[in-house]
Protein backbone atom coordinates (compact mmCIF):
# COMPACT_ATOMS: atom_id res chain seq x y z
CA UNK A 1 0.00 0.00 0.00
CA UNK A 2 2.32 2.38 1.02
CA UNK A 3 4.52 1.71 -2.74
CA UNK A 4 1.46 2.19 -4.56
CA UNK A 5 1.09 5.40 -2.75
CA UNK A 6 4.18 6.59 -3.58
CA UNK A 7 4.20 5.34 -7.16
CA UNK A 8 1.92 7.33 -7.35
CA UNK A 9 2.87 10.39 -5.60
CA UNK A 10 5.91 9.79 -7.93
CA UNK A 11 3.55 10.02 -11.39
CA UNK A 12 1.81 12.77 -10.02
CA UNK A 13 5.29 14.14 -9.71
CA UNK A 14 6.49 13.59 -12.90
CA UNK A 15 3.08 14.86 -14.59
CA UNK A 16 4.00 18.24 -12.39
CA UNK A 17 7.67 18.14 -13.85
CA UNK A 18 6.31 17.70 -17.11
CA UNK A 19 3.52 20.16 -17.79
CA UNK A 20 5.81 22.75 -16.02
CA UNK A 21 8.62 21.99 -19.06
CA UNK A 22 6.08 22.31 -21.54
CA UNK A 23 4.70 25.78 -19.89
CA UNK A 24 8.78 26.91 -19.97
CA UNK A 25 8.80 26.54 -23.34
CA UNK A 26 8.88 30.42 -24.71
CA UNK A 27 6.22 31.21 -27.97
CA UNK A 28 9.84 32.56 -30.00
CA UNK A 29 11.35 29.42 -29.27
CA UNK A 30 8.53 27.35 -30.56
CA UNK A 31 8.01 30.33 -33.45
CA UNK A 32 11.38 29.56 -34.79
CA UNK A 33 11.01 25.95 -34.28
CA UNK A 34 8.26 25.65 -36.75
CA UNK A 35 9.78 27.98 -39.10
CA UNK A 36 13.11 26.08 -38.90
CA UNK A 37 11.47 22.87 -40.09
CA UNK A 38 9.21 24.63 -42.55
CA UNK A 39 12.67 26.23 -44.04
CA UNK A 40 14.02 23.04 -43.98
CA UNK A 41 11.25 21.16 -45.77
CA UNK A 42 10.98 24.18 -48.20
CA UNK A 43 14.81 23.59 -49.00
CA UNK A 44 14.26 20.13 -49.94
CA UNK A 45 11.18 20.03 -51.94
CA UNK A 46 12.78 22.89 -54.08
CA UNK A 47 15.51 20.82 -55.27
CA UNK A 48 12.51 18.30 -56.12
CA UNK A 49 10.16 21.70 -57.53
CA UNK A 50 13.53 22.46 -59.97
CA UNK A 51 13.73 18.89 -61.34
CA UNK A 52 10.10 18.95 -61.76
CA UNK A 53 10.46 22.39 -63.65
CA UNK A 54 12.99 20.76 -65.52
CA UNK A 55 15.68 23.42 -64.26
CA UNK A 56 17.36 20.72 -62.78
CA UNK A 57 18.55 17.47 -64.56
CA UNK A 58 16.62 14.63 -62.82
CA UNK A 59 18.50 11.98 -60.53
CA UNK A 60 16.55 9.41 -59.46
CA UNK A 61 18.99 8.50 -56.19
CA UNK A 62 18.76 12.40 -55.02
CA UNK A 63 14.94 12.16 -55.71
CA UNK A 64 14.80 9.57 -53.44
CA UNK A 65 16.74 11.42 -51.04
CA UNK A 66 15.17 14.42 -51.17
CA UNK A 67 11.52 13.33 -50.95
CA UNK A 68 12.70 11.01 -47.95
CA UNK A 69 13.96 13.94 -45.86
CA UNK A 70 10.39 16.17 -47.10
CA UNK A 71 7.96 13.08 -45.75
CA UNK A 72 9.76 12.84 -42.20
CA UNK A 73 10.00 16.34 -41.97
CA UNK A 74 6.84 17.25 -42.63
CA UNK A 75 5.50 16.10 -39.65
CA UNK A 76 7.64 18.01 -37.25
CA UNK A 77 6.67 22.07 -37.29
CA UNK A 78 3.22 21.31 -36.04
CA UNK A 79 3.87 20.74 -32.50
CA UNK A 80 5.80 24.52 -32.37
CA UNK A 81 1.81 25.92 -32.74
CA UNK A 82 2.01 25.54 -29.35
CA UNK A 83 -0.67 28.04 -27.62
CA UNK A 84 -0.07 31.99 -27.18
CA UNK A 85 2.60 31.63 -30.18
CA UNK A 86 0.28 34.08 -32.46
CA UNK A 87 3.29 36.59 -31.10
CA UNK A 88 6.78 36.51 -29.77
CA UNK A 89 8.56 36.55 -33.01
CA UNK A 90 8.20 37.64 -36.35
CA UNK A 91 5.43 35.25 -37.53
CA UNK A 92 3.01 35.13 -40.50
CA UNK A 93 0.56 32.43 -38.74
CA UNK A 94 -2.52 33.68 -38.68
CA UNK A 95 -4.94 33.77 -35.47
CA UNK A 96 -7.13 31.16 -36.90
CA UNK A 97 -4.48 28.69 -36.02
CA UNK A 98 -5.81 28.27 -32.84
CA UNK A 99 -9.40 28.96 -33.96
CA UNK A 100 -10.05 26.66 -36.15
CA UNK A 101 -7.74 23.69 -34.59
CA UNK A 102 -9.30 20.17 -36.26
CA UNK A 103 -8.76 22.26 -39.75
CA UNK A 104 -5.73 22.87 -39.65
CA UNK A 105 -4.82 19.46 -38.17
CA UNK A 106 -6.61 18.11 -41.26
CA UNK A 107 -4.13 19.98 -43.53
CA UNK A 108 -1.09 19.02 -41.94
CA UNK A 109 -2.43 15.45 -42.50
CA UNK A 110 -3.13 16.27 -45.93
CA UNK A 111 0.65 17.13 -46.18
CA UNK A 112 2.13 14.19 -44.47
CA UNK A 113 -0.08 12.16 -46.63
CA UNK A 114 1.21 13.77 -50.11
CA UNK A 115 4.57 14.15 -48.86
CA UNK A 116 4.71 10.27 -48.38
CA UNK A 117 3.49 9.51 -51.79
CA UNK A 118 6.21 11.61 -52.81
CA UNK A 119 8.68 9.63 -51.10
CA UNK A 120 7.42 6.43 -51.94
CA UNK A 121 6.98 7.87 -55.85
CA UNK A 122 10.44 8.72 -55.73
CA UNK A 123 11.56 5.38 -55.48
CA UNK A 124 9.83 4.18 -58.18
CA UNK A 125 12.15 6.43 -60.49
CA UNK A 126 9.27 7.53 -62.95
CA UNK A 127 10.31 11.06 -63.85
CA UNK A 128 6.71 12.16 -64.67
CA UNK A 129 5.21 10.43 -61.85
CA UNK A 130 7.06 12.36 -59.78
CA UNK A 131 6.20 15.28 -61.35
CA UNK A 132 2.70 15.02 -61.08
CA UNK A 133 3.14 14.19 -56.97
CA UNK A 134 5.69 17.39 -56.62
CA UNK A 135 2.59 19.65 -57.90
CA UNK A 136 -0.16 17.35 -55.70
CA UNK A 137 2.13 17.99 -52.68
CA UNK A 138 2.78 21.96 -53.49
CA UNK A 139 -1.15 21.90 -53.88
CA UNK A 140 -1.05 20.79 -49.96
CA UNK A 141 1.31 24.04 -48.73
CA UNK A 142 -0.52 26.17 -50.67
CA UNK A 143 -3.85 24.41 -49.20
CA UNK A 144 -2.93 25.77 -45.70
CA UNK A 145 -0.88 28.69 -46.50
CA UNK A 146 -3.95 30.01 -47.97
CA UNK A 147 -6.22 29.59 -45.12
CA UNK A 148 -3.44 30.05 -42.25
CA UNK A 149 -0.62 32.05 -43.20
CA UNK A 150 -0.32 35.71 -43.70
CA UNK A 151 0.85 37.02 -47.07
CA UNK B 1 27.14 7.86 -83.60
CA UNK B 2 24.39 10.62 -84.14
CA UNK B 3 22.92 9.04 -80.98
CA UNK B 4 25.89 9.28 -78.86
CA UNK B 5 26.30 12.50 -79.91
CA UNK B 6 23.17 13.65 -78.91
CA UNK B 7 22.97 11.80 -76.01
CA UNK B 8 26.68 13.35 -74.94
CA UNK B 9 24.79 16.80 -75.57
CA UNK B 10 22.33 16.15 -72.88
CA UNK B 11 24.51 15.47 -70.27
CA UNK B 12 26.73 18.63 -70.82
CA UNK B 13 23.10 20.60 -70.96
CA UNK B 14 22.12 18.73 -67.72
CA UNK B 15 25.51 19.49 -65.83
CA UNK B 16 25.07 23.21 -66.83
CA UNK B 17 21.85 23.08 -65.57
CA UNK B 18 22.99 21.88 -62.30
CA UNK B 19 25.88 24.25 -61.88
CA UNK B 20 23.30 26.92 -63.07
CA UNK B 21 21.01 25.81 -60.49
CA UNK B 22 23.61 25.41 -57.43
CA UNK B 23 25.01 29.35 -58.38
CA UNK B 24 22.01 30.40 -57.74
CA UNK B 25 21.24 29.34 -54.19
CA UNK B 26 21.29 32.78 -52.11
CA UNK B 27 23.49 32.78 -49.60
CA UNK B 28 20.70 34.19 -47.03
CA UNK B 29 18.82 31.36 -48.43
CA UNK B 30 21.78 28.58 -47.47
CA UNK B 31 22.32 30.72 -44.25
CA UNK B 32 18.43 30.19 -43.27
CA UNK B 33 18.01 26.95 -44.25
CA UNK B 34 21.46 25.35 -42.39
CA UNK B 35 20.12 27.63 -39.21
CA UNK B 36 16.46 25.79 -39.52
CA UNK B 37 18.16 23.08 -40.09
CA UNK B 38 20.29 23.36 -36.32
CA UNK B 39 17.15 24.89 -34.95
CA UNK B 40 15.33 22.16 -35.33
CA UNK B 41 18.08 19.49 -34.04
CA UNK B 42 18.84 21.80 -30.87
CA UNK B 43 14.30 21.77 -30.10
CA UNK B 44 14.46 18.00 -30.10
CA UNK B 45 17.85 17.21 -28.65
CA UNK B 46 16.63 19.71 -25.89
CA UNK B 47 13.83 17.41 -24.76
CA UNK B 48 16.44 14.73 -24.28
CA UNK B 49 18.12 17.24 -22.43
CA UNK B 50 15.78 18.44 -20.19
CA UNK B 51 15.04 14.76 -19.83
CA UNK B 52 18.85 13.43 -18.71
CA UNK B 53 18.72 16.97 -15.88
CA UNK B 54 15.72 15.27 -14.08
CA UNK B 55 13.47 18.84 -15.68
CA UNK B 56 11.25 16.39 -17.69
CA UNK B 57 10.19 12.63 -17.13
CA UNK B 58 11.90 10.16 -18.60
CA UNK B 59 9.75 8.13 -21.39
CA UNK B 60 10.97 6.05 -23.46
CA UNK B 61 9.16 5.87 -26.10
CA UNK B 62 9.54 9.97 -26.08
CA UNK B 63 12.94 9.40 -26.01
CA UNK B 64 13.26 7.38 -28.84
CA UNK B 65 11.35 9.45 -31.36
CA UNK B 66 13.11 12.41 -30.55
CA UNK B 67 16.90 11.01 -30.44
CA UNK B 68 15.77 8.98 -34.02
CA UNK B 69 14.66 13.17 -35.02
CA UNK B 70 17.99 14.22 -34.00
CA UNK B 71 20.01 11.70 -35.65
CA UNK B 72 18.25 12.53 -38.97
CA UNK B 73 18.44 16.19 -38.30
CA UNK B 74 22.42 16.10 -37.84
CA UNK B 75 22.44 15.13 -40.94
CA UNK B 76 21.19 18.21 -43.03
CA UNK B 77 22.66 21.09 -41.86
CA UNK B 78 25.65 20.86 -43.44
CA UNK B 79 25.25 21.65 -47.23
CA UNK B 80 23.64 24.72 -46.30
CA UNK B 81 27.55 25.82 -45.73
CA UNK B 82 28.02 27.16 -49.15
CA UNK B 83 30.66 29.44 -50.21
CA UNK B 84 30.22 32.80 -50.20
CA UNK B 85 27.26 32.01 -47.18
CA UNK B 86 30.02 33.82 -44.26
CA UNK B 87 27.21 36.16 -44.50
CA UNK B 88 24.24 37.73 -46.73
CA UNK B 89 22.21 37.36 -43.38
CA UNK B 90 22.86 37.48 -39.71
CA UNK B 91 24.99 34.51 -38.93
CA UNK B 92 27.22 33.37 -36.37
CA UNK B 93 29.38 31.28 -38.66
CA UNK B 94 33.07 31.69 -38.38
CA UNK B 95 34.88 32.28 -41.54
CA UNK B 96 37.26 29.19 -40.07
CA UNK B 97 34.37 27.40 -41.70
CA UNK B 98 35.52 28.04 -45.47
CA UNK B 99 39.27 27.57 -43.94
CA UNK B 100 39.40 24.61 -42.63
CA UNK B 101 36.77 22.51 -44.36
CA UNK B 102 38.76 19.36 -43.18
CA UNK B 103 38.48 19.55 -40.15
CA UNK B 104 34.69 21.06 -39.91
CA UNK B 105 33.93 17.98 -42.13
CA UNK B 106 35.44 15.94 -38.88
CA UNK B 107 33.23 17.39 -36.36
CA UNK B 108 29.98 16.88 -38.49
CA UNK B 109 30.90 13.53 -39.09
CA UNK B 110 31.54 13.41 -34.77
CA UNK B 111 28.35 14.50 -34.30
CA UNK B 112 26.41 12.59 -36.78
CA UNK B 113 28.28 9.27 -35.12
CA UNK B 114 27.14 10.41 -31.94
CA UNK B 115 23.71 11.45 -32.36
CA UNK B 116 23.42 7.64 -34.27
CA UNK B 117 24.68 6.08 -31.29
CA UNK B 118 22.11 8.23 -29.03
CA UNK B 119 19.49 6.93 -31.39
CA UNK B 120 20.28 3.49 -30.58
CA UNK B 121 21.03 4.00 -27.05
CA UNK B 122 17.37 5.39 -26.70
CA UNK B 123 15.67 2.34 -28.43
CA UNK B 124 17.57 0.09 -25.49
CA UNK B 125 15.43 2.34 -22.58
CA UNK B 126 18.54 2.57 -20.51
CA UNK B 127 17.95 5.83 -18.43
CA UNK B 128 21.50 6.43 -17.47
CA UNK B 129 23.26 5.07 -20.93
CA UNK B 130 20.63 7.74 -22.22
CA UNK B 131 21.74 10.44 -20.15
CA UNK B 132 25.80 9.53 -20.85
CA UNK B 133 25.14 9.42 -24.26
CA UNK B 134 22.86 12.47 -24.19
CA UNK B 135 26.52 14.31 -22.82
CA UNK B 136 28.36 13.10 -25.31
CA UNK B 137 26.23 14.45 -27.96
CA UNK B 138 26.05 17.81 -26.24
CA UNK B 139 30.03 17.50 -26.00
CA UNK B 140 29.99 16.94 -29.88
CA UNK B 141 27.99 19.88 -30.23
CA UNK B 142 29.98 22.65 -28.59
CA UNK B 143 33.33 20.75 -29.75
CA UNK B 144 32.29 22.48 -32.80
CA UNK B 145 30.70 25.46 -32.07
CA UNK B 146 33.87 26.58 -30.03
CA UNK B 147 36.00 26.31 -32.91
CA UNK B 148 33.47 27.31 -35.49
CA UNK B 149 30.78 29.57 -34.32
CA UNK B 150 30.70 33.25 -33.27
CA UNK B 151 29.06 33.50 -29.56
Amino acid sequence: MRGALLAFAGTVLAGIVAITYAQEIKPDRAIKYRQGALTVMGWHFGVLGAMAKGERPYNKDEAIKRASIVSEVSKLPWEGFIPGSDQGAPTKAKPEIWKEPGKFKDLQDKLIEETGKLATVAKNGDEAALKTQVGATGKACSNCHDDFRNK
